[in-house]
Formats: structure tokens, C-alpha cells, sequence
């Protein structure tokens, strides 16, 4: 099979085709319209086999995976989706598991009406590379960098069930069926919190995913906002699963320190803490407050029922 | 060193910040704006160490490379470049060689008024995708799709080169030190057509850039636009050191068969064959007349001197 066909069997048919995508695959580029009045939005992220996911995971999975970091991303700005663009180092064009990857995302893009616009298919180590791309209004991105203090730090869903999932699949944990079809669920489909994210435009003050681990990304918000923090571990969302499985400390330092939630951590003002959960009530996710931010640079301390808490980890780091 | 290091020290100081990047890197996502009345023009394209380049290619040209080719892309829609995102896939984080990527990166990105604004930095096989933003007034794209019967066939600059220069680095061919300096040039330092690609928007029915070797590539235009070609190999564009190096019947297989030369491959209308001379006066680059098309839809038939010609080769293919 040619790199050509590939592209024409697996990619190009997407069933939803947007209106602002004037060219899509099959030229030498992408051709699209960004909407009058909305910045672009755009991010990127590579999934390495072996390194991010299992070698043994499933195409389907790996494909949703791929998209849902990068939709994540975007909801981190509270960017709405719009278009993707894929790049895929394939070691063989294996027509089944081609097959499952463009099942897994022909259905995710369908499921947030977006366009897979161009891309690349070469031969090499299964690796595979999003760009995605969406819209906000002007001026209304949130970053990490506008956390005040006294602002209430929160997590949207629960922390730390990739990690087990993760340890459960490299045989160092177990936890009964049911529950470890929810917790391999959330490693391998995560959710990106798109409709979060663009909730949150005008209540938040700064925003950021869950990728690295929790400990990990609420540091990017004190360093970009040149703020400290106070983070009640005792109040962190923890799912029934987590809590069937392993014990609480275990729980906690999963919550803590794993990555690929992809849970989205925000800060906001005492004054917006009311409307919050009016807002978020169609998001179809809770949100948790865990925490407070204070003027103490970059600083975060971790409290158990008001008494100092520690811990010895911190989030996924590449190269360390 | 780290992920967040890496990208601190070697990819977030770009000298060129553009006014249309309201968030570079740093943040989850980059937002950006495209001015009003101009399309988005997105194209992505993937390197693999061995694949694409031979794996002791020095890290200056991989980066030039990499943001060339999706230049090249760019040009070939009659884009202007404005933005591109990375994802580096390395092995382990070399501080020389990383500096030298990013000095690769820096030179070939300000040389085009084009700034990094965000990208992935992962542990893995040498991989580079590269996607790239450009603009284009709304409408005006050049596409493979509208070539007429009649219309005359150009390519920019010269053929083969960097087929050659593959050759004398693997062994297969030789060249004088001044030559190979040349040929070598060519293929690891391909020059993106970026101003001829924005100067024939108003000029061509259709455009492509050579990647995959001008029959391959030739064969693109044809099959989108319903139209067959002659093309008299008599007339290819042959450099004075590739001349110098080969017999013409191994120049012309170079030509027409060797992938890498990123020249655009376009097609205009009898009346605007005046003013393309014209046009491209100021873009830096020759473009030679090397054949029509017809109505024979699809076919591409080669002649020397109105003689039939044969080769059998056709352009380079992933999984082939």
C-alpha cells in the first residue's frame, strides 16, 4: 500500500466536512477561513509509541488519545475546535490497525465537529503528531500567567486515574474488573474538557491541563503568575475506583504527581466562585476547589486537614 | 536537562516577533490572528532520521530542512509563510546538537519573517514535523486542480540536483570538490520558492511543488485536473555541476525520476507566457518551459527532440 492510497483510503472521507475548510486534504496544503472577530488558537503534540503509550495499545485508542491531548490543550485556553492536522511515522502500512486508528479519529473528530484538514504519512517508529487549531474571541484567552493572589484554585473531574490505569497495565497494581475498565478508560480515552474550557472564558482568571501531573502544571501557573499556592490535598477529587483499589496515600500521590489526566486546573476570584457552578452545569463535568493561591512567589505548599503534607514525586518530566 | 529547559533555551528567544502572534510560546496553546480578507493556508510535513535524511546529517540542515519543505508547500498554494509549530522527537537531549538545530531553525525562520510559535519537545527516534501557517488572499489559492488543456508546463530553477547530491553522499557518484559543495548545497539546504509561489497567484491555473520527483509529482496535476501532458525532457532545467558530474541520459533520469528539489511545478494559460518573465524577474529564480498539456486525460507522455522517450522510474514512495 502507497503512502498515496493510504491517505485516500483511511483520511480523506471524513463524513464532516465544516464550512469554513475551503481546501482539505488532497492539494499541496490546507485552504481554511478563521471566523471575523476570534483569534487562532494552535498547539501541538507528538505521542511517541513506548514512551507515551504501551506498544501494545490499540489504534483506536492511540488515534483518540493523539486528538484528545491537543483538543485538550485548546480547552485549556478556552479555545473551541475547528480543524486538525495529522502526521503519522508508521514502521508498516498494517491495513487493520490503520483501519482502527481511522476509526478512532474519524470518531472523535466527528464527536467535536472537527476537520482533519492535511497531514503526512512517512515510514518510521510509530509516532504520531497533532496540530490542532481553533478559535477564541479576541483577548479572551486564558493563559497561566493571570492567577491573583487569592484566587481559588480548582480541578475540573477526578486526579490520578491514568497513572493506576498505567501501573495496572505494566502489572504493578490490580483492581476488579469493573474498575479497571473505568480506570484503563481514562488512560486510554481521556476527555478533553472542550466545553469547560470555553465556559470558562469570562470566570476564570488562568487555566491549564492536567498533562504532566498535578503538581507539575499548577507550577506553571505560579511561575507564569508569579503567585504561591496552597493546595488541600485532603479535598483533591479522587474517583470510587482510585478509592476500591489503593489506599488513600497512594491515591493521593497518584492525584498529585501522575500525568495524562487531562483534567483542566483554573483559578478564580472570590466573586466569581458563586457563578461557577451555574456555568459549569452543562459542561457535563464537577469541578473541585482544592485549594488557594497567595502572594508567596512561586510557592506551593501541600496541607492535609490543615497540617503540612509531603510528598516525594513530582510530574513526568522527558529527558530527566 | 529538560523538556521545559529545551524549549526555554533553545526555541523560545526567536529574534523576529510578529505583530499577528498575540501568545507565542509558553503557554498551553499560541493564538494568533489572520488578517482580514485572507485565508489560512496549513500544511504539515514529517522528517525521519534515515528516512528522509541520512542519519549523520548535520543539525543545522535537518532544521533548515524541515522548515523548508513545508515552505516549499506553502509556496506551491501561493501562501506567504507566517507561523510554524515543531515536534522534536530526540533520542537524548545533546546540547551541541540542539544548538545547532536551533541556530538552523532561527536562520532559516527570520530569513522568512516566519516565527516559531509553539511546538512539542518528546523522547525518541529523530523525528521533525514541522506545521506551517501562511497566508492568501480569500480565493486566490493555486491549487493542482485547474490546469487547462493548452496550458504550458514550467518548472522553477533546476532538476535532479539533490538526487545527485543523495548519490555522492552514499557512494554511488562522484563530483569535483566544487560541485559537490554545490549538489550537496541543494539537498540539505533546499531554497523554499516562496516569492515565485505568491507572484504566480494571479499568473497560474496550477502549481505543485517537486518533493517527490517531477513524473510523480507531474502525475498530481494531471490526475486532479483531468488533463494529460508532454513533457519534452530535452528541455529540463539541468545545473551546469550536475552537467559536469553525469552522462545527460543520467541527468535526465536525475530530472525527472529524483525526489527532494522543491521547485514549483506550475501551468499557465498562451496569454500569460509574456508576463511570466516579467513577474518572476524579482523573484530570484529562472522557470523553463518543458511542455503542454492536452486533453489526453491523465497521460503523461515523455519526447527527446519529438522522439518518444522511455525511463523506467517513477518518484519516490513511502511503503512502496
Amino acid at each position: 500500500m502507497k503512502e498515496f492510497s493510504i491517505i485516500e483510503s483511511f483520511f480523506k472521507s471524513g463524513r464532516h466536512q465544516r464550512r469554513d475548510v475551503e481546501i482539505g486534504i488532497g492539494d499541496d496544503c490546507a485552504v481554511t477561513n478563521v471566523p471575523e472577530g476570534q483569534s487562532l488558537v494552535v498547539t501541538t503534540d507528538t505521542l511517541v509509541s513506548g514512551v507515551h503509550f504501551p506498544e501494545d495499545t490499540e489504534a483506536r485508542a492511540i488515534a483518540h488519545k493523539a486528538i484528545a491531548v491537543n483538543l485538550s490543550d485548546l480547552a485549556a485556553m478556552g479555545a473551541e475546535p475547528a480543524w486538525v492536522s495529522l502526521s503519522l511515522s508508521l514502521p508498516e502500512a498494517d491495513e487493520e490497525w490503520l483501519s482502527d486508528f481511522s476509526r478512532g479519529l474519524h470518531e472523535i473528530t466527528e464527536y467535536y465537529t472537527v476537520q482533519l484538514i492535511g497531514g503526512d504519512t512517512v515510514k518510521g517508529p510509530l509516532t504520531i503528531t497533532i496540530t490542532a487549531h481553533g478559535f477564541i474571541p479576541k483577548e479572551q484567552a486564558l493563559t497561566r500567567s493571570k492567577a491573583r493572589p487569592g484566587d481559588w484554585l480548582y480541578v475540573t473531574g477526578t486526579l490520578g486515574d491514568a497513572g493506576l490505569a498505567f501501573d495496572i497495565i505494566t502489572g504493578r497494581k490490580d483492581a476488579t474488573p469493573a474498575d479497571k475498565e473505568y480506570l484503563l478508560g481514562r488512560l486510554n480515552y481521556p476527555t478533553p474538557r472542550v466545553l469547560a474550557g470555553t465556559t470558562l472564558r469570562r470566570i476564570a482568571h488562568s487555566c491549564i491541563d492536567v498533562s504532566d501531573g498535578l503538581l507539575s502544571d499548577v507550577q506553571h501557573i505560579l511561575n507564569a503568575s508569579n503567585c504561591g499556592a496552597v493546595i488541600h490535598v485532603d479535598k483533591l477529587p479522587i474517583s470510587k475506583p482510585m478509592m476500591d483499589s489503593v489506599e488513600l496515600s497512594e491515591a493521593l500521590r497518584y492525584a498529585l504527581a501522575a500525568g495524562d489526566d487531562y483534567e483542566l486546573l483554573f483559578t478564580i476570584s472570590e466573586e466569581q466562585k458563586g457563578n461557577l457552578e451555574v456555568a459549569l452545569a452543562n459542561s457535563n463535568v464537577s469541578a473541585t476547589c482544592i485549594g488557594q493561591l497567595n502572594g508567596m512567589s512561586e510557592k506551593l505548599e501541600l496541607k492535609f486537614e490543615d497540617e503540612p503534607y509531603h510528598i516525594n514525586a513530582s510530574g513526568y518530566q522527558h529527558f530527566a
